[in-house]
This record gives C-alpha cells, structure tokens and sequence, in this order.
C-alpha cells in the first residue's frame, strides 16, 4: 500500500533550506500552498527556522512520527541520511537528489547501495532523479513536489517518467480546469515503480482516469498484468514517447526484422486496453472529458450544431476515429420536427441553425439523450450575438445532471464576452472545447474505451491434444548438443506435437536413404540441407525444390551431397503453391514472454513489411482480430479467383503456435516461413521451420 | 481590383437598425468599435439616427460617395436596392441577406436576377448569404461583419467558405496573439470569388500567409492557377472540410473507382503547393508562426531544450513531419563544448540541462543559428524556479532582429506566474508555444513550404515527336459512330501515335485474315473480340491469351467467332509477364482537366488500391514523384530476383498519356491496365487499353 506516499500523514524535508531559488525551500513552499493538512518538518543542520516553520538538526530531532520524507542532500550523504529514516521509522523517502543510476558507472552502485539500506530498514523509496508526488484530495493536499503548476483538485491521476513531460501535461490539465487527483514522477524507479502506482490508483475512487506516461517499460511483463486488470475499472490514457529514437537492433531473422521500434510498447498498450496517444493536447482533453463525464454504453454518437462548417469537422473526426453517427430514430426525428425552425437539418448532425434558442437546444439535447441508438451527445455552439446563449448554456445544463450518457460542448466563441456562457456548461460538469475537432477526438477516446471494454475477455486457446513433452524433448536434445537451432525433422516433429500442419519428412544421410524416403512420402519431394550454418538455406544452394521424381532426387542429391560434405538431408512432401502465403512468427521479448507475428507473405511482407502482433498465448478471437489488421487481409478473403482461406484454421494453428512458444520459454525465435493456408476445411501447412532456442 | 473592397473609403449599411440584437445594428457597432476610418452610414426608412449617427431613408440619399455597402434588408428587397445602389455608384455590395442559391428553387432564380442587376450597375458582389470582411491595415480598420472576435492586427489573412469556421479560426488568431490581416467569407460567392480574394492579398504587403477553408471548389482550375502563383510568393494554408461525406458516385472503371473523396481536392493543393491542414488548431498554430517568422531556407533543424522529454517529443514530431535533424557541426559542438554545463549533452537536440542559465540560452541559440547545417532554431524550455526565466527570454530576444532564421520558443510554463517571460520572447516576434508537439508541428509545416518552394519549377514535357492528328482522328471517327469507346485497333493507334508501347496488332473479320495477321506479328499472340457490350473483356470470355501456334489460334476463334456473331477480333503480340505490372489511366475532372493515375497491377491495386495521381500534363519529375508515392515502390526497385524497371522510361510513357489525354479533351476515360515495365532500356508497354469518349 502506497499510503504512506499518497496520503502522509507528516513530512519531512531533509536538506530544507531557506535560500528561496533551491528545491529544500521550493518543497516547503509548495506544501504549505497547497495547504497540507498534517505537519512539515524541515531538517536542517543549523537553522531553527525554515520559512516560519521550526526546523531539526537530524530527522532522529523531529518531535512526531514521520511518513514521509523528502530527501535533496547531496547524493554522497544519501546513505547516511537513509539510516537515520530507517531508526525514525519513516516509511517511504521520495530521494530527489540525482547523480545515480542515471550517470552509470559509480552512479549504478550508489543506487544499488540506497536500496539495500532502504530495504534493511524497511523503508520504501520513490526516486532517485525525481520530482515527487501530489495529491488534491481534500484530506490530503500534499504537493510534495518542487514544480510550478498549482494543485487543482479533479479527478485524473497522473504518472510521468520524465519529469518534464508531466509538468506539460499538469500545466495543461491546469489550464483546461481538469485538475489532477493524485500525480507521480517516480525519476529513476529503483523501488516504487509505475505499475504499483496504477494499481493503488485503481482502487482509488477519487481518480476516473489515469494518464500514464512512459520513455520504457522496465518491467513490460508487470505493467500489462496491472494496466490490464486496472483498465477494466477506469481508463488508462498511456503515451510512449521516443518514437524516432534510433531503431531497434536488427536480427538475424524475418520476424526479428519486423519487430519494428516501439512495436512492442505499443503492444503492450494494446493488449492492456490502454489507450495510445501520441500527442499531449488530446491526450489532456481526453482526460479532462472522461474526468467529468460518464462513460458511455458504445460509440454511437448524436451530434448537434448550429452552423454547418463546425458540425461537418466534428461528423469528419469521430468518423475517422472509428465512432459511428447512427441515423435518429423516427420517433427522434419527429420530436424534432416538431419543435425545430423549418430550415433546421433533422439528420445526424442535426443543424439548429444559427437563431435557434434555448428551447430548441434544450428540446434536442433531450431528444438525442432519449434516442436508443444514441450513446453520446455532443454539441457544437458557435454563440451568436442574438441569441440567449447563457440561456441555451442553462437549459443544456439542467439536463446534465439527470443523463445517464456523457454530454460535451464545443463552445466556439470569445472567451472574455461569453464568460458565463461557459461557466455554466462547465459548472454543469459538462466539458467545454474550442474546436470541433478537440470534442470529437475526446470523445472518440471515451467512446473506444467504452466499445474496448464492452468485449468480453476471452481466455487464451488451451489444447488437450497437444504432446508438450515431445516439444521440450527436441529442445533439450537441441541444447544438449550446444546447438542454436533445432534440426529441421525435430523442428517439423515439434510443430506436428502441437497439432500444427507440416510436411511429410524424413532425415537421411544416404542416397539410398532418401530415396526410400521418398517413396514413402510420395513425389514431389523437397530435398534440404540439414546445417547449423545454413540458416537462410535458398540463398545458399542447399535446398531443391519441387523433385518430380527418382531422378531428379538422385541428382540433387549427389550434386548437394558434394557441397556439403558429411551433412544429413531432409527429404520432405512438396507443398506447391496452390494456397495462400503467409508467415507466423515468434520472438522472445525478455520479461515480457514471446510476441507472436503473423503476416502475408512473398512480395507483401517484403515490400510492405505487412505484419501484425499479439502477445502469446493468444485467444482465437485474438488470433482473426490480429489477421484482420493486414493490409493485405482481402487476400484472405480471397481474390482474383482464388477461394478465401480458411481463417478458423489459420486461427487455430497460430494459437497452437503460440502455446508451444509458450511453454517452452528457451525458443527464442521461431519462423515458419511461408506457411500455405487453404480453403474452407484444409488447416494451413508450415513448408519451411526455423527454430531458435537458448 | 478589390480596394473597394477591402480599403473602402466610405461604408453604408442598407437595412441598418436601432435594435441591438440584430445584423444590422452589429456591423454598425463593430465598424465604430474597430475605428474605421472613413464614414459610415446607416440605411433606414425612417430613423433620423443609428447609434448615434445620421441616418438616410435610402441610399440615394447619403450625402458622399460610397464605396461599399452592407445589405441587410430581406431577399425580396435586395434587387430594388441594388438597382438604387446603382445610381449611387457604389463599388460593391456586400449581400448578407440569405434566401438565394442555397435554398435551390426559387432562390437560384433570385440570386442570378441580382447578379444580372449587379452587372448591369457595374456593383461587384460579395455573398450573398454571408459575413463579410474585416481589414485591420490601421489605414482602414474595417471590420465589415457582424462576428464577435474582436480585430488583432497581425499579417494572416483568412478566407473561409464556412463562416463558422471561419469564426472559430479567427478566434483563435486572436488569442494565439497573431491576429489578422484581412478576413474573408462570402458565402455563396456569386460574383467575388475565392481565388480572385486569394490574387489580391497575395499582392497585399501586409499579408505573409494565406489560410483558406473550403467545402467545395466551384473552379478548380482557376484556383489551381492563381493559388499555384501565389503560394510562390507565400504560404497558403489550406484546410477542406467534409471529408466522410457521402461518396464519390462508383463509376465503371478501375480508375473511376480508385479516385477517392476528397483526392481532387487534396491533390489541387497539392499542385498548387497549398499546405494542407486537417485540424484547425495545427493550421493556426502554423499560420501563427510564418506570421511571425522568416521563411527558413529548409528543413534541417536545430533543436534546443533544458529537459529531456520535451526534447523528444519534438524531435519526433519534427522528423515524422520530414523534417532532418542534422549532425552539429564540429565547430558548433566544440563552441557549445567550452560554454554549457559538463553534464549537457551536446548533439541535436542539445539538452543545456536545467540549471543552465541565460548565458548558456544565448551561447546555444548563436551557435546554432550559425551552424550553416541548421536551418531553423527551435528552443524548448521548461521555466525552472531556480532560473532567470526572465533573463533567457531576454537573450535569445536581443538575438531575434538579427537572425535570419526562424527561431521558435516553447515555452512550458505557469502562464500567469511567467507572463514578463512569454511576453519578453512575443515582443521579440519570436512565436511561443506551449507544446512540443505544437511548436514542432507548426515549423515543420513552415519548413516544407520552404522545400517545395526550392523545388525547381518544371514545365511539362513536350513532345515533338507525337501525331497529334492521328488520336484526333481516331477520336472523332469513334464520336461519328456514336461509339462511347474506341475500338481496340483505333486504340492502339492512338496510343502508337504518342509514343506510348503498345503489342502489334490488327483488326481482323475472318479466320483467315486472323492467321496471316499472327504470322505477320509473330506467335504467341491475344486473340480478343472487339465490342462496345464487353467492356471487361476478360470476364465475358472475350479474351484468350497466349495461343502459341496456329492451331491453337483457330481453335479460339471459332470458339468466339460462335459467341460473339458477326463481330470483329484482334489479333495482338502476346507480351507475356515478364515484365512488373503496372497501370496508367486518365479521368477528365470537369473544369480542372484530366487527373491521371499510376497504380501497381495485380493484387496491389485490386487488394490495397495502391495508386497515386496527379493533373496532366505532367512533368517528367512530377511522374517520377508520383510513383514514388505508391506503398509498394520497391517493386519497381526490383525485388526477388527481379530487376528494376526503368523508370525514366515508365515516366515518359505516363506523360506521353498526360499530352493524349490534354490534348484530347474528348477523352473522359482511359485505362491502360496491365501496362508491363520492363527492365533498364526497354519501353513499357500497354497490354489492354480502353479510351472512353464523349
């Protein structure tokens, strides 16, 4: 429990100060601004006061018991500073003080040192490298922080790894009269991390919304546990920032290859239903409209306008953003007719026009609210000069209170002359944006949350066929003879344990040997080289594809058998190329299990690098949603003649795909590429296994 | 000349009245509130004052000359009162009333009476059915509307086909700080056209950037022409709403179908180097920085900051916008080395780090402002409560006036408790932002009108070699049959005749004549019925490809010659596929001209609709440029063995299709799919072609 950091119940500041530009003043400062409603120790060697407040020669002088300390001497006193908290029995130290990990070398250890002496005396630390925490609840009021933006209470929480970014963005939620419930910039993370903090805000009930900003994941694996569960209660409004940064190392394998940058954050974002930003504006106005509204039941959205332009950029945005306008119901549309001036637009958008007054506002809010096709309403109101706008603002606003569906305003016009105007939407709890596009984009943000949430949670894919030990059988042997991949029979041997298609094979060594072979398997034939070394084996001579007959293995045989001395052959079934190309994939992320990559294959993945992610083990429905991101998806639909390819058995074998990877955590790579599917009824077919393990 | 217009020495408002919330009375006091210097006289039947100043029963009756008049009177008045205005000799008349074209009926009637009536008079029109303008040259001060936003002098002149968009954008200037110069909304714009608005304050000296807001563009060539002149001389903005509405009618051909809503639209600005904006926050952040700014002399930025995240941030946005973030110069690093803080990093972005101070500010911005790789300077900067914030608004604005580069300051602060700082940087002209996003955004936009216009100007080939009578003929042959296509030999003709590739072929009746043919062209040869019913051939089994001899020629065609009774054949060169498919069509745009289109064949244009456009005639750069664009370019790179195609060549056949179709304006369609583009030295060629006529 992160009380103790949340809602101290006294803190102290160690290396207080009363020189006014330095962080040991600033701290104080803000604390009894924001009008802290528990005691404030200042610690300080010689002075006896600190800003009117007594201050103590050590945190061992201080009167009362001690929560929470903030720590901003010099990083070599640090240690000696931590063991007198650990015999006050503080509980948590926010260290501001940098010069850690975050410089390397020495710094790693220093940091390394304060974690054992916080851990030994039972003392949690926040930091180092950091800012603080805040919170606004009225029992509280800690600003415990030595940032400028001032504490407006609201009900979004807000968690930032820079320190910079989260001022922006508390600066901005200022501004737009959001305000902020509880904020964090934890710095270095060497002991409170990112997903306990989400954790203790989901089960506050001050906060409906929780921003989440982040440079990396330290621990991805612990993050997507928590955000998953948390972003079933209340939206989490995640932003990754760093997207350019210089590339992801390139790997030796296809699927390595398109793991592109930020895939992965992305991703994990993605499975944990948090909602990705990539700007700061919306991301504050999302906020801010989720923080005083409900959530809605869908994304069916009812707009309104009263000039055309404004109306058009709103229907524009929520279109693109993946909402849905739904035609108003007849009984909606006679409501309205009724009471609407004859040039009014009794569609979605509905258009007022511009002399439209209060009762016609107030007349189809209310009808929308009513309308069960709708989920949302939002309003776009330019203020003419000749109309009772505080009126329209009023009439909207008593509605608020009653609506069971969120209720937001564009309310375009100067701020100064229509002050009240805007004031009594928002005293209403209703949330007021500059421009059509702004509300729209909010309430796209709210109404995908609500459609993600609203999809039932479906398990993993679980096998009662699959032969697990056959699998992990192959993979010790492979390691036992200090190999990197798994030889070609055993790989095809692993894929048929899991249920997944593969050709018909035999290892040889011998011409005679093959030839057998192949009478078992029937002509065609596929003749391989089984190497370590010969990882990408058509570039390099070592595969022959397409053996009609006798003959032609015969000779590929002898003419292969001479380049490679000593080695043994696959022979296996010729697929043909009557199906559909694609690829499955997986990679080993470390802390985070294996990302799964299923693509189209040939020209598509390697022109348009056309590839989609899911953590393994995926769901079935997770597996066809993943297939349908392609570019190229239509192809599976089935084009040019050619018949649709059976996606449930496509499914199906890249769920069995990602249960062998996940349970046998030493694959690191595996590739099976091309993989044929096929239609309704044949499963698809891996002609080409590559498996890496470690 | 539009100086009546804009700079109107004298203005009267026709429908003027005492009653508060009506237009009439608004533009009256908006004219006074903005101190327009000239008279102003209010039109009334029978009050002897309007807010305080004299009024007249008709317009016959002012005692000066005027220049421009306000008509506010209701529709049925407005020809008596043109017709009196007439006699008057006003210049022009702004026509606020509604009740014309956009009601259809009656009202088109009405609205071509007034047109006719103004011509007459010699009255330019502005509207009707709109706003009007505003000019905030302090020479004028007009403030011609009846909007709210009050008038900031400031050099964006903004052109708005939604006056409500054109309010809420206004607005925004206004609070932004970069007011306006000129304003504009002229509704349904009879007479005074945007284009011809666009012309004069591309003259304007006072105008730096142009934003313009349209929903539709009643002549697209004429805007194409002047706004293709005018942003030579300075940005324009664009921005073009209606984006989801209801489709482009389906037309019955590939290219039909590929030309998307909106891509005239957007490809219009495109050519005429309009900037386009989908969201008119980014579009008035933008305008506000070219307003306050230099145009840099390219896109290579250098970016400062004393906090890590923001820096990123930007850095993001700047290069997912196409901008480059060079590599300092030695000397620049070693300059930035001897002066900034050990821990700063010195690279692009340069981190000062937090404590830096003002001298540090200073030291970097000269250092990058002379750095001759860095084109733009871009500062982030947190405002630290232990720095001179003030102090480094300061620096960096003593070294505004001597810059020739763009500098733009984010400044991420507490605005009240900072405002000397924001407005230290303001007073300097150098734009401030409060988001990294933002401020990155708006110089990128800059800093890509800066590209395009270094772009040389490239006039569309000519060809000297084409026989332009030949296409002419075949064109006007195929018109006199009262054929809507062109038969497939005539075809192939026009295409020959303009140097594009085509098989050899010929038309043939019989049996016979079908065999000497293909021994004359040599086999493998295409054997397709000629027929206005079977458009697309290859469905209807009209078409058989790749008969190798001549048994299999005779077979087909007394297959079809049974189906397809009494119809004619050709006989063509089969050109296999070797070659990597492509297709060209052409699509004649009414008022604009023909757009033509270059797509990947096969699965890339039917699966992703893979195609780019542009308006014929076309340059050989701009062909290039084009294709280019296509998601799956590597193709024609060479993948998989394959070898590139030419591309100078492939670029020369589209624009030998953009002179047939120029100088054909009879064509209304052409497809030229498959097209193969073979390797380096050999020409394209078209294997099927349909040119539809009218």
């Amino acid at each position: 429990m992160l009380d103790s950091l949340f809602r101290p119940k006294s803190v102290a500041v160690i290396g207080a100060s009363n020189r006014r530009l330095t962080i040991g003043y600033r701290i104080i400062q803000n604390l009894l601004d924001s009008g802290y409603n528990g005691p404030v120790y200042p610690v300080h060697p010689k002075a006896a006061f600190i800003k009117s407040i007594p201050a103590y020669p050590t945190i061992l002088d201080v009167p009362g018991d001690v929560d929470l300390v903030h720590v901003v001497v010099k990083s070599s006193l640090v240690p000696m500073v931590l063991k007198d908290c650990g015999k006050k029995g503080v509980k948590v130290a926010i260290i501001n003080t940098a010069g850690f990990k975050e410089v390397g070398g020495d710094g790693i250890k220093a940091e390394e040192e304060i974690v054992k002496i916080a851990k030994d005396a039972g003392i949690r630390l926040f930091g180092p490298n950091c800012q603080g925490i805040m919170n606004s609840d009225p029992e509280v009021n800690a600003y415990c922080n030595f940032t400028f933006t001032k504490l407006r209470p609201g009900h979004v929480s807000l968690l930032a790894q820079s320190g910079g970014v989260g001022e922006v963005i508390n600066n901005r939620l200022y501004e737009l009269d959001a305000g902020i419930r509880m904020y964090a910039s934890n710095g270095n993370a060497c002991d409170v991390s990112i997903p306990e903090i989400i954790e203790y805000w989901g089960n506050d009930p001050g906060t409906r919304v929780i921003i989440c900003h982040v440079e990396s994941l330290p621990d991805p694996a612990l993050f997507l546990k928590v955000a998953k569960e948390v972003s079933k209660k209340k939206p989490i409004l995640g932003m990754k920032t760093g997207r350019t940064e210089a590339g992801a190392k390139a790997v030796g394998s296809h699927t390595g290859g398109l793991v592109k940058q930020d895939t992965t954050t992305e991703l994990i974002f993605e499975e944990a239903g948090v909602i990705s930003f990539s700007d700061e504006e919306d991301l504050c106005q999302a906020a801010y409209a989720i923080s005083r509204q409900p959530i809605p039941k869908g994304n069916r959205i009812g707009i309104m306008t009263n000039t055309g332009g404004p109306g058009i950029i709103s229907a524009d945005e929520l279109i693109e953003a993946g909402c849905e306008l739904p035609d108003l119901s007849e009984k909606t549309q006679a409501r309205l007719r009724e009471v609407l001036h004859a040039e009014a637009t009794i569609s979605n958008p509905v258009d007022v026009i511009a002399t439209a007054g209060p009762e016609h506002y107030k007349a189809t809010v209310e009808a929308l609210l009513d309308d069960e096709n709708i989920d949302s309403v939002l309003i776009n109101f330019i203020t003419p000069f000749f109309v009772d706008c505080e009126g329209v603002a009023r009439e909207i606003a008593a509605l608020a209170p009653k609506a069971q569906k969120p209720i937001m305003a564009i309310v375009m016009t100067e701020k100064e002359g229509w002050a009240k105007t805007i004031s009594t939407f928002r005293d209403a709890g209703i949330p007021v944006f500059d421009f059509p596009e702004t509300g729209a984009k909010a309430l796209a943000a709210m109404s995908n949350y609500a459609v993600r949430k609203s999809l039932p949670d479906e398990a993993p894919a679980e096998f009662s066929d699959v032969e697990k030990d056959v699998a992990a059988k192959k993979i010790q042997e492979t390691l036992d003879a200090k190999r990197e991949f798994v030889p070609q029979k055993a790989a095809i041997e692993m894929l048929e344990a899991y249920g997944i298609g593969a050709p018909k094979s035999a290892e040889v060594g011998t011409l005679d040997e093959a030839l057998k072979a192949a009478d078992a398997i029937g002509y065609p034939v596929v003749l391989k080289v089984e190497s370590e070394d010969v990882v990408h084996k058509s570039d390099s001579g070592g595969v022959a594809l397409n053996l009609k007959d006798k003959g032609a293995l015969e000779a590929s045989f002898k003419e292969m058998e001479g380049r490679f001395k000593g080695a043994r052959f696959l022979v296996a079934q010729f697929i043909g190329d009557d199906g559909i190309e694609v690829l499955f994939g997986a990679k080993k992320e470390e802390g985070l299990g294996h990302m799964v990559v299923f693509g189209l294959g040939g020209i598509f993945v390697e022109v348009l690098q056309d590839a989609a992610f899911a953590l393994a083990p995926l769901s079935k429905s997770r597996a066809i949603e993943i297939m349908k991101k392609l570019k190229g998806y239509p192809l599976l639909e089935g084009v040019r003649g050619k018949s649709p390819a059976d996606l449930d058995l496509l499914a199906d074998s890249l769920c069995r795909l990602s249960r062998l990877v996940t349970d046998n955590p030493q694959i690191t790579e595996l590739d099976l590429n091309p993989v044929f599917a096929f239609g309704k009824g044949k499963a698809p077919i891996a002609v080409d296994v590559r498996i890496k393990v470690k």
